[in-house]
């Protein structure tokens, strides 16, 4: 067998030896980058990352990477730890659509702390992040979809490949270190479908992040993993269910760009209600609509996005995965941001009340994505309005000025206004900064 | 659905709850314990031991957990990390046969790292070992024997069950956070056997260890897990390719111990040739054989025997699965200890040429476990010894005294002979230790 045979191999080669990123790829990292920054950031202080925090931090304590949008630092380990989980922990952050892997946290998390850790630049964070996620998307490529549909929870057991390889390459490894990491990443790979309504989905991918850097720190001390640890009869993908798509998964290395078909959502719910939200906000703006005037809301779509209707809101769980909801606060407030989606938010009378309103009825016919919004207005009239393609799908992608103000709003939210347009700007031009701790700085929040 | 249907929530209660555990269970745990103090102080300076706590010791720094065999300490995840590696290293460490779990590395590891930091009781100590255990088997039961079969090294991903049990119990949890830590570990469990002849097999077995902790300190943090994380459409046991044995592995929990049917290895290589070592140290003993009177050996047994033998012997992972070096170190030093699976013992001429006088033949009739040696004396006698239940099996279990030297000789090995009786008597007498530092000290080499 020659060593070209095996996909770690091919990957590590790839990872190690791809000098000349395009400039397209590099500039979808960076929109990818800000994303990060605003989920991490706005979600830092969530209860879920204080308790986190409490018990990482018991451990890691002085250590030199930042917590985003926290005033604490950890090691590296336990700071990438806490930043893929606060980036993933609403969901808001990117999805790939073809795997449903959320890319970003796993491998943005352990690039940045382990920089940070060891002063690197920009640049070197940059092309270690566009590189991790590519691993980390073609590994999710050759097990989709039964990796998920058998109930492996896909951002965490692949994130742990592209984390591997993200710090491999920010580390200067060889291919066959890099080679390594990936084996012994394939011995750290877990994470399940049935946890992703609890905590413990925050184990898994904030895991899978720290398990990246000790797999790379591992291969650069010395250790080795089998040839075959991916692809290998008693491998990862055959023991997790069957994995024969790597050929395809392999093919146009450095030619074709997974992380070019990234997307992001414009609002913190599940990704079938955005079509619902745009077309509210369509209406609100284009005819003026306060919500006293609404007597009834009819939202139609197919039976994807009404799996999801119908459900009582207690919290803001519900609240994400409310159709009710989604149109309430859009017609209430004109926006659906985090702030829409908080527990306050979901236990508000007016918006109770508002959701009483709107019925969710099945269009069979309706592409998955659309959904069509009609209001019965006190005066008698109807308006209605049907969006096809959310924005934040492939078909209508978020712009650099959406990305931005997305990430401005979150570290608003987060009381880091002041420091949102300075280091979105630098994220912007991220190849430009000569050591990432200056950046770094301005994520942090100063308030224990 | 009731909370007792729930596997986690069955479990979490028998760990939680159970307070009066038989002394013939208690008495086995010090078994294992001793046996894997054993073979964690005498590994823990094996070369794949100091490159992963230079990596490891490069955050956790400064911590409390004593790292067996080794001057220095770690923080609790790290330290377990650590001593659960250096215990598995060699498989010189137990087995429980039904699933081919080594059930104390991945359990006690967590165990004593925590005791240790924490100021506790030897008898806490023991408790929260034999539950953890008894959890960890009996996960184990309700996927085998298709999970190892599958590809899952089976002692790193439930191991991690049985940490996170054992944790717990030493925390003192309740029964609900219990469940919690259960089901956090299915989002952390981990490890293939494709990886298990390199170095990324400790990365699995020691995650598990790690991992463990982490589960049970977030479980008591609040942290909280699916109901049936374990046995869900979408948990663990289905997503890794299934487990429907979960009515008889749950069966008599706290009458039926699965610990009682742990096994102890007298050598440090192959299980299967351990009768072909117990066969060639009875003829050399029974009859006075120097190696120089022997003109042929002949190991007659079945195809698992013979699927190890015939390997050119390079180095130690070849020894200790060669037939021909068990053969002929058993018959040249009438021992066959953790000397005599060095390098050194692999590259040794007169070694080599008594292994070059071994030839091994298929008796297919054999019963698996059983050999047959035969022996050509340089005079014309041939002399024949058949083994048909090896030391160390469970029809001719090691005996305290057994364990009590196997362990006393690796710690010699790691010039810790003085330490040896004191720390091995009062691992006999655990329940009686006060404070788990004590006993610790013992385990620590000073030479740096």
């Amino acid at each position: 067998m020659n060593e070209t045979d095996f996909v770690g191999a091919r990957l590590g080669a790839f990872v190690a030896g791809t000098d000349a990123l395009p400039p397209q790829v590099l500039h979808e990292g960076k929109r990818s980058l800000v994303n990060f920054f605003g989920c991490a950031i706005g979600s830092g202080r969530a209860a879920a990352c204080d308790t986190l925090v409490r018990v990482l931090g018991a451990f890691g304590a002085g250590g030199k990477s930042t917590l985003l949008g926290r005033p604490d630092r950890l090691d590296p380990p336990e700071a990438a730890f806490v930043n893929a989980v606060s980036a993933n922990l609403l969901d808001y952050d990117d999805t790939h659509l073809r795997t449903v892997i959320h890319p970003t946290a796993p491998v943005a998390a352990p690039v940045l702390a382990v920089a940070e850790a060891r002063g690197r630049t920009g640049r070197a964070v940059l092309e270690a992040f566009v590189l991790g996620a590519e691993i980390e998307c073609r590994v999710g490529n050759a097990v989709s979809p039964q990796h998920y549909a058998r109930g492996w929870h896909i951002t965490a057991t692949c994130g742990v490949f592209g984390a591997a390889a993200a710090v491999a390459r920010l580390l200067g490894l060889s291919p066959e270190p890099t080679w390594h990491a990936l084996g012994i990443a394939a011995s750290q790979s877990a994470g399940v479908v049935e946890n992703l309504a609890t905590a413990a989905k925050n184990v898994g991918v904030g895991s899978a992040a720290r398990n990246g850097i000790l797999a790379a720190l591992l291969a650069e001390a010395g250790y080795a993993a089998a040839p075959a640890a991916l692809e290998g009869q008693l491998g990862w993908a055959q023991a997790s269910g069957g994995g024969d798509g790597w050929g395809e998964a392999m093919a146009a290395l450095g030619t074709r760009w997974e992380l070019l078909d990234n997307t992001y959502k414009p609002y913190p719910c599940g990704i079938v209600m955005h079509a619902v939200i745009d077309a509210c906000l369509a209406l609100r703006q284009q005819h003026g609509i306060v919500a006293e005037q609404i007597a009834a809301v009819t939202v139609q779509g197919n039976a994807l996005l009404l799996a999801r209707g119908d459900r009582v809101v207690n919290n803001e769980r519900d609240a994400r995965v409310s159709i009710q909801h989604c149109a309430a606060v859009a017609l209430l407030y004109g926006r659906a941001g985090t702030r829409e989606f908080t527990q306050a938010a979901a236990l508000d009378r007016e918006v109770a009340q508002l959701r009483r309103k709107v019925t969710a009825v099945l269009a069979a016919e309706m592409p998955v994505g659309a959904a069509t919004v009609a209001l019965d207005l006190a005066d008698g009239r109807r308006l209605a309005h049907t969006v096809l393609a959310a924005r934040g799908s492939r078909e209508s992608p978020l712009t650099d000025r959406d990305l931005t103000e997305k990430a401005t709003a979150s570290m608003g939210d987060a009381g880091l206004a002041a420091n949102a347009a300075p280091l979105i700007e630098r994220l912007w031009a991220l190849e430009r900064e000569t050591d990432l701790r200056g950046l770094m700085r301005l994520t942090r929040s100063n308030t224990g």
